[in-house]
């Protein structure tokens, strides 16, 4: 089993280009998962324009155009503009010649600062030893989840009715997270962590596949060492596309990320 | 004072470029507003790739790279792909020859049905008559907001306790609003509901400009005549950064649009 940093490794081909292998371990079903994806991406992106005083991620907005495949693809970077406290690029996940994601990346320094203002209260969990891990093989799921061997994600026992056919309806699904390499959470894993699985839409009746259009995730602060907390909600749903709203917090309970995603799915009749 | 629909007018020039005319009416301060130019570049996105049933903009995410002047500029749109229920496209609003915005568009079909399932309330606001028009020119602002005068925003008087130096530090500013041309909010104006004015961080006891970094928008049905209701939230404020979460509903009480942006901000040593 790779480590993150081995799943994301990539190799530079000059002129904002970069060779990447997409490693199949981080993937949902038979697809790979997008936070993963963008994970890559803002890793070209620091690579590309990372320098003078711009080393962390700070926003992604990514737009989901074509599934890629595990295998070799090339992520390229084209900067847009540097300024004091701001890098901001475009980055494209390419493959065969067509775009497979393409993302706006914002590069700024982030620090491990204590919020000036915050109205963000962590979300309420068990301790993790009394959270539900997520195996990758769910028994009645249907698919295999491949990414629960490599994220440690521990949901909520009170958010797993929907298990046993009788999901809560509130729209909300909460666990600490883990990465499995032993690693601490950096800006770009966070990008992993802010695009959970399984969708919202377990908790309400809707079980299957939610491809993600668009999602936009914030880097707010450098993680505090140890598992982070994450809570996804969804607003609104209805002609067929849902919204997830997702929080992650720090062992020290602040903020460090935040984003919001327009997905597909299909509702009952 | 010219309409949204003459403000955000385009003549196409082929190839997916389209020649616009900023107009300075939709400004705060001396810059033009940001959901002003994501309308512009909306407007584009549909012009050149609306058609095939593919009508509206449902989501656009975009990166302010350098304020743009109000007058001419370009509206350039890259299709990136157009499938069954979805196109997406890649725009950017040029001037000079150089971009100052640029947005990823999706466009769908959206229509006026009710949400399947929703968990947003609409925010409770006095009649629009007991809230306070937000004047173009406010006593002691220090600058003129000439998009006051284009869009009629009736601000609770709960949440303008910052106007006597006495913000509530809650963090929200909640509004009706409508269009002062008479028109209907459909989904590119809506991009202007948006991103309201003042930003939120007066309630936090920071006035002073906060320049918008990435902003994404989602529209989600299509709105019911009338005014909207608007809620602007901050959730996490630190590293001369903050949050803005909006949320707008339509006069049947549906949420319509939701946006999420980056701002910098100068706090307070």
């Amino acid at each position: 089993m790779g480590t993150f940093q081995e799943a994301t490794a990539l190799v530079a081909q000059g002129d904002g280009e970069y060779a990447a292998v997409l490693d199949a371990q981080w993937s949902v079903g038979t697809r790979l998962h997008g936070g993963y994806l963008l994970a890559v991406l803002g890793r070209a992106a620091c690579a590309s324009a990372g320098g003078n005083g711009h080393p962390h991620v700070t926003a992604v907005s990514a737009s989901f155009i074509e599934p890629p495949e595990p295998g070799d693809a090339v992520a390229r970077v084209e900067t847009l503009r540097v300024g004091r406290s701001v890098a901001q690029v475009r980055t494209a996940l390419v493959q065969e010649g067509r775009t497979r994601v393409e993302a706006h990346v914002t590069l700024g320094l982030l620090d491990d600062s204590d919020p000036w203002w915050t109205a963000s209260e962590p979300v309420e969990l068990p301790p993790e030893q009394d959270c539900v891990l997520a195996p990758a093989d769910a028994p009645g799921a249907g698919f295999v989840v491949p990414l629960m061997d490599v994220v440690e994600e521990r949901i909520d026992p009170a958010h797993l009715a929907f298990v046993f056919g009788n999901p809560s309806g509130r729209g909300v699904i909460a666990s600490w997270q883990r990465l499995a390499d032993g690693s601490d959470w950096d800006p770009l894993s966070l990008l992993v962590a802010l695009d959970p699985v399984p969708p919202v839409s377990y908790d309400l009746g809707v079980p299957g596949w939610v491809p993600t259009i668009q999602l936009t995730a914030y880097v707010r602060r450098l993680p505090a060492p140890g598992p982070v907390r994450v809570r996804l909600s969804a607003t609104d749903v209805g002609g067929e596309r849902m919204d997830e709203v997702a929080h992650v917090w720090d062992a020290k309970g602040r903020l460090v990320a935040q984003a919001t995603q327009l997905a597909a799915v299909r509702l009952p009749a």
